[in-house]
C-alpha cells in the first residue's frame, strides 16, 4: 500500500475521511481513511494508540460517525492527516498496518456523519440561467440572483450513500392541460450535479460566521446528486419552493476529501463581469475571493440497462468544473449563518447544480434536454428525455494541477429502480 | 400533587412528556411528565423500577432525549401512560413519588427530542388566502393549495424551547424603489402561529406511510412559533421558497402534548365546500375524516416592554382555532410520505399559520397589519406594524369539551431582543 503513489483517486495526498464496515462476521461501522484501493481502520488505529500525536482525533476516532471529528478545529484534524500521512510513507510501519488495511472493494461504506441540517443552495450561475431561460427567456436570472447566495432547507433524512437503488418517486402531477392532477410514479426523473460541502466546526446560535473565518468552519467536500422529479416539482413549488421533488432522495460520495487535500486545487474566484453588481460587505473578503474557488474536474456518466447488458461502458453526458459556480463555499458558509442560524458539525451544503455556460455541460437533463423537447441519443441508439428504470447515473470528480498529484473523490452512483 | 384535578392545563389527563432539568445542583437532562404545578422525574421514576408495565418505554426513559420513547409503537406509549396515570391517582403512591416531583417553577425545560427533520406545511387556509390576497386580489390562493398539501422543509437547528430572547436577525433586503439591497437587522419581524406535531415511529426510505395507519406515526402536538423576517423573505424567496427569512429562530412549547390527551378533543374534519376538490386517493381515508381534525383554542398575546414597565398584563391580539387547518394531520404526513421520503422519531412539522377566515383571527401580523399598512392599537395607547424589541410573544393553546378535563400545552413564548 505505502503512499499509493500513483492511484488515480487516493494517493497519500488525499487521505478522505469516511465511515466504513469490513467485511468480517460481525464488525460495525467505523472510521476509516483511502489509500490506494484500501481502507485504514482508523478506529483500530486509534485505539492501539498510533495517533497519539494528534490526540484530540484520536479520541473523536472511537465513535461510528465522523461528527466529532469535524467538530474539532482545523489544526487537530491537520494534526491527524499528518500523523496518517507519517504512518503510511514509512515502510517501517507495513508489519503492524498489515491487518489495519482492508481493501476497498470488500467493505461497505456508510454515511460520513449523522447529518444535522441539509441545505441546497443554487450557486450554479449557468444552470439558474438555463433554467430560468425556459421560463423566462428574455430575462432568465430573477433580480436577486446576483445579490444573494438563492438556497432553500433539505431533507436530510434522505440523504445516502452512494451506490444502491433509487426509487422512482410517486407524487402528485398535474400533466399539462389536465384539468386535475394525479398521483402516480414520476415521469420526469432527473439528475443534479452538485458539489457537497461538509461544516466542520459549528458556532452557536446568534452568532453570525465572518467571511474571514468562514473557512476554518468547511471541513471537506464530497460529490451530490440532487435528484429531482421535474413534474412534482412543477405543481408543487409555488408558493414554497421544491418539496417532495427533492426529498425522496439525495446521493452523496462516501469520502469526506477534505479542505487540506484540496489546498492546492484552488485558484482566485473568476472576475464577474463589469455590470455585476458587487458583493455586499459581509460577503465580501479579499483573501477569500484571491483563493476561493475550488478547480475540481466533474463527470456525469449514464450506464442504461441495455448498455450493461451489451457489455457496454459508461457514456460520458458532461464535464464540468466547479468554476462555474458564482459563490465561494465561504461566501454560502457566511450567507447562510448571517441572520444567527446556528451551524452543526456534519452539516450538509449542495452548492446547486453546475452547469457549463451556454449549455456546453448541463448538470442536469433539464437542460441537457432542453426540458424534454430535445432527446438526447445515446451512442447504442437509445435516447433519453428524463431517466428511465435501469439507468445508472455515475458522478465522479478528480483535482488535477501541474506538479501535484491528481485527487479523487469516489463515486456517487444510483441506478433507478421502479 | 395526586391528579392535580383542577390545573387548567396538567390535569391527570393530560401528562405530556418533556425532558427537564431540576434545580438541584449538578442535575442532567432527563424525562419527565407535567402533573398540576409539578414535573414527575420520569428518568428516576422509571429506574426505581416503577413503570414495569411498561418495559420497553421504562428502558426509552433512561435517555436525555425522547427520541426512543418516539419511537415505540403507540401501545407501548399508552402502558406507560396508564401506569403514570395509576401510580398518580393512587395515595398510597405519595410518599414514594414525593421525592420525585419537582416544582415546575424550578426546573428548566430543554428540546424534548433530537429533531432529525422539521417540516413546515402551509395548511391554514385562510392565512393563505389572506397572504395570497395582499399580491393577487383577485385569485388569492394558487390552483394547487386544494390539491396538494403545501410545504417546505424547515432547519431543525434553530427550533429552540419557549422561553428566553429572539434576537432580531439581520440579512438582505431591498427597500421598495430601492436599487440595490442592504445588509441590516429586519424592519418586518413577525410571528406565525402554528401547531407542531411530533412524528412517532418512523418509516423506512421508499416506504410510503398510508392513510390509513398515519395516526400510529403522531406521537403528539405543541405549539410553534414560525418567527418570520418578512422583509428578508420577500427578497430572498424567489424562486426556492424561505430560507433566512425563516431559520434564525423557531419557538416550540416544552410538552409533547400526546395524541391519546387529545383524542377525546377531536371532531370531524369540516367539510370542505362542495367546489371544492375531492382528494386524491392516497389522502382520503373516511375514518380520518372522521375524526381527523384537532379542536384546540389558541391564543396569541402581546406584551410590550412600556406594558411591562406599567405592571400591564399581556394583550390578546387573536383567538383562533386549530379547526382551521385545511388538510389533518395523518394527511399531512402520508403526502410528506407519499414520494418514499424516510420519517424519524422525533420529526418534528409546522401545519402552517393557523388564521380565522375574513381576518377574524390572524395569526400572523403581516395578515393583522395587512402587511404593516394598518397598524395595531394597543390599549395603552403603543402601536405596532411589526415587532419591536423588547417585545414578548405569548402563544398558549387549550382543549376544551363538556364532560373533559381540559387541558393545555404550556407556553410558547419569546422576547424580541435587538
Amino acid at each position: 500500500v505505502g503512499t499509493a503513489g500513483d492511484h488515480p483517486e487516493f494517493p497519500v495526498q488525499n487521505l478522505p475521511f469516511g465511515i466504513f464496515v469490513p467485511q468480517n462476521d460481525g464488525a460495525t461501522p467505523r472510521a476509516g481513511v483511502a489509500i490506494g484501493d484500501f481502507i485504514l481502520d482508523l478506529r483500530e488505529t486509534a485505539a492501539s494508540g498510533l495517533l497519539n500525536t494528534a490526540p484530540l482525533a484520536q479520541a473523536a476516532l472511537a465513535a461510528p460517525q465522523l461528527n466529532g471529528l469535524l467538530a474539532l478545529p482545523p489544526t487537530d484534524r491537520q494534526a491527524l492527516r499528518r500523523a496518517v500521512s507519517r504512518m503510511l510513507s514509512d515502510e517501517g510501519m507495513a508489519t503492524v498496518l498489515r491487518p489495519l488495511l482492508h481493501p476497498s472493494a470488500t467493505c461497505t461504506m456508510h454515511l460520513p456523519v449523522a447529518i444535522g441540517d441539509y441545505t441546497d443552495f443554487y450557486a450554479g450561475i449557468h444552470h439558474a440561467t438555463a433554467v430560468g431561460k425556459l421560463f423566462r427567456p428574455d430575462a432568465p436570472l430573477l433580480p436577486n440572483y446576483k445579490h444573494v447566495p438563492i438556497g432553500y432547507h433539505g431533507r436530510a433524512s434522505s440523504v445516502r450513500v452512494s451506490g444502491g437503488s433509487v426509487r422512482r418517486p410517486h407524487g402528485q402531477i398535474k400533466v399539462l392541460g389536465a384539468d386535475e392532477p394525479v398521483f402516480q410514479p414520476t415521469e420526469r426523473l432527473d439528475y443534479e450535479l452538485e458539489l457537497g460541502i461538509w461544516v466542520g466546526e459549528g458556532s452557536s446560535a446568534g452568532s453570525p460566521i465572518p467571511i474571514g473565518v468562514a473557512e476554518r468552519h468547511i471541513a471537506g467536500f464530497c460529490l451530490l446528486n440532487d435528484w429531482s422529479a421535474r413534474d412534482i416539482q412543477a405543481w408543487e413549488y409555488q408558493p414554497l419552493g421544491p418539496f417532495l421533488a427533492k426529498s425522496f432522495h439525495t446521493t452523496i460520495s462516501p469520502w469526506i476529501v477534505t479542505a487540506e487535500a484540496l489546498a492546492p486545487f484552488r485558484l482566485p474566484q473568476p472576475a464577474r463581469p463589469a455590470a455585476d453588481p458587487t458583493p455586499l460587505g459581509y460577503l465580501r473578503d479579499d483573501a477569500d475571493q484571491a483563493r476561493g474557488a475550488l478547480d475540481i474536474r466533474l463527470t456525469i456518466a449514464l450506464r442504461t440497462a441495455r448498455m450493461r447488458e451489451a457489455g457496454l461502458p459508461a457514456f460520458t453526458l458532461c464535464k464540468g468544473t466547479t468554476q462555474d459556480l458564482y459563490w465561494t463555499p465561504a461566501q454560502l458558509l457566511t450567507h447562510h449563518a448571517s441572520n444567527g442560524c446556528d451551524m452543526r458539525p456534519g452539516d450538509l451544503f449542495g452548492t446547486g447544480t453546475i452547469s457549463g455556460p451556454d449549455d456546453t455541460a448541463p448538470g442536469s437533463l433539464l437542460e441537457a434536454t432542453q426540458s424534454g423537447r430535445q432527446p438526447l441519443h445515446l451512442p447504442n441508439g437509445e435516447s433519453r428525455t428524463f431517466l428511465e428504470d435501469g439507468d445508472q447515473v455515475l458522478f465522479s470528480a478528480t483535482a488535477v494541477r501541474e506538479g501535484y498529484a491528481s485527487i479523487g473523490f469516489g463515486p456517487c452512483s444510483g441506478e433507478i429502480t421502479p
